[in-house]
């Protein structure tokens, strides 16, 4: 059986850097800086509206590098398969990464296959890491987020972890709602390359956006304020999250990102944004403020009642990527 | 939960490239060319004589560069921990793969953490990917094995599986036999920087030295001759692969690889490996020979009959590793 998983990934995975045969692959490199990112996949169901998991694990990966400001190149994978797993899932979940990794223009270049006992597992748990060239001059970075920033986001949120979760419960959305699963590389590599001065970039899996937020006002030690309005939630999300008793903010998305920079270089970054099929929602939500608490993001509604927005206490959706 | 993981692991693998507060890593890279690596752990028991699955996970990548004759230098780290799964436990294993980096001069600096529910895993998995340069004009590859070259063993045989075999099936050799895992890069390294035009390297991990010199004759095109005598197996390792039924050219090491270069050169690799502890068992082991049957492996007796060494079908020893 190994002998057949090691075919399958070499004819899914063919490249001249690929060498499974050896105990890695050797790149030229250019020099400059690279940015380096990983992530284990555990996301259950494996097949869902809009992806699976084998074009998460690469687009997951792929967009960690693009919020470096990195171009991906290269790409590890690693499989975790539990026993018994069908060896037609498996080739669908590689021709899937195949595709996935064409679509971005990244290389899987090496590669590990484990397998497990029955019930050590859930079928398959796919960990990819990822290389990519950070241009000169770039520096992305929560730190550099400063007052006077504008936050732009990339479209409306929400529906990766409804599409996960309707699924899971059954209560028959899944036509209506599929995952936003989408590589943002392209997207930010155009923000990157119009010369925008982008202080911080950040993808909004996991606790979704208001996650996201608070993460970087804590560590750059700001205040960040959102206005509800302007936040692209769709209704059918909206209505499936009441259904389901979630808040939007908090749900994962995985083909979102939150632009943060000057302010004067907003609208030039929307403009960017919606030139892209996957950036037509984009929207300017919020701002970097002089006023409130450092390290904190509070978000005023349509009535101008203004409150603050919690990092996710405890993982709300559990095995959503 | 998570945010108590976070804080251990950026306190066990402190370094200032280390940023689990952004999406990835940020490196300056010098140019030339990269190894890269990746291989997941999902080694039962997790602490076992001689090492545990973090210092295993460390070593595993650091040796797989090391083969490609690369200096190892960034780690990635991505955590399968299953709910429940004990904190002190997660803090002795990233203590154990924080030595690790630390001994091996690398740095883990990007790593992720996902749960998965209970009966879903099986404490812990852990993938590692790794970087590492390759020095100007090495070129270290299976193909390039060729007739008249050498084979080097850098010691003796069959210790890690028997480690943990004896541990699982509680046959009371735990005292007398520990793993030998161990890094292989300063060894590696020092036979690299000799000069020696060393044409492969392999680490005999799963599959052990059989399938390792199968793996390559089969690439290469080569015959390999092994002298039976010729390879070092410690007698108490001889005697558990007796009780066990294994024969210990197939059993997993994690301390050992052998190194094929043309033989005029092998008394200078030998006198390099023996100049280290973990080589003071180093052994020219056999030849690429120019009769015989291309791709195969065989192996002379002492009594001078010769057998044809098989690749492993099947996996001897499931999740050594």
């Amino acid at each position: 059986m190994n002998d057949l998983i090691e075919r399958m990934m070499i004819r899914a995975f063919s490249n001249p850097l690929l060498d499974r045969r050896h105990d890695g692959a050797v790149m030229p490199c250019e020099g400059g800086r690279l940015a380096y990112a990983t992530d284990s996949h555990v996301i259950t169901p494996l097949f869902f509206p809009g992806g699976d998991i084998g074009a998460l694990s690469v687009y997951g990966t792929v967009n960690d590098l693009a919020m470096c400001g990195a171009r991906p190149k290269w790409l590890s994978a690693g499989f975790i398969l539990e026993e018994g797993f069908p060896m037609e899932d498996l080739w669908r979940i590689v021709v899937s990464m195949s595709l996935a990794a064409e679509r971005t223009g990244v290389s899987i270049v090496t590669g590990d296959t484990k397998v497990v006992d029955r019930g050590k597992g859930d079928g398959i748990y796919i960990n990819t890491s990822g290389l990519g060239y950070v241009p000169d001059g770039v520096d992305i970075a929560p730190r550099r987020t400063a007052e006077g920033d504008a936050v732009v986001l990339s479209g409306d949120i929400g529906r990766h972890g409804i599409a996960i979760m309707a699924l899971r419960e059954g209560i028959g959305l899944e036509s209506s709602i599929s995952s936003d699963l989408a590589p943002l590389n392209f997207m930010a590599e155009d923000l990157v390359e119009a010369g925008l001065d982008i202080h911080c970039m950040r993808d909004l899996t996991r606790g979704g956006l208001a996650s996201g937020l608070c993460e970087i006002a804590a560590t750059a030690g700001v205040r960040v304020r959102l206005e509800e309005d302007a936040v692209p939630v769709r209704p059918d999300v909206m209505a499936a999250c009441e259904i389901l008793g979630f808040d939007p903010l908090y749900v994962a998305n995985e083909g979102k990102f939150v632009a943060i920079l000057p302010q004067e270089q907003a609208e030039m970054a929307l403009s960017i944004m919606r030139e892209h099929e996957q950036g037509a929602e984009a929207a300017i939500i919020g701002r970097v403020s002089d006023t409130g608490r450092s390290g904190t993001v509070t978000m005023t509604s349509s009535i101008g009642a203004s409150r603050i927005v919690h990092m996710m206490s405890g993982e709300q959706l559990p095995r959503i990527c």
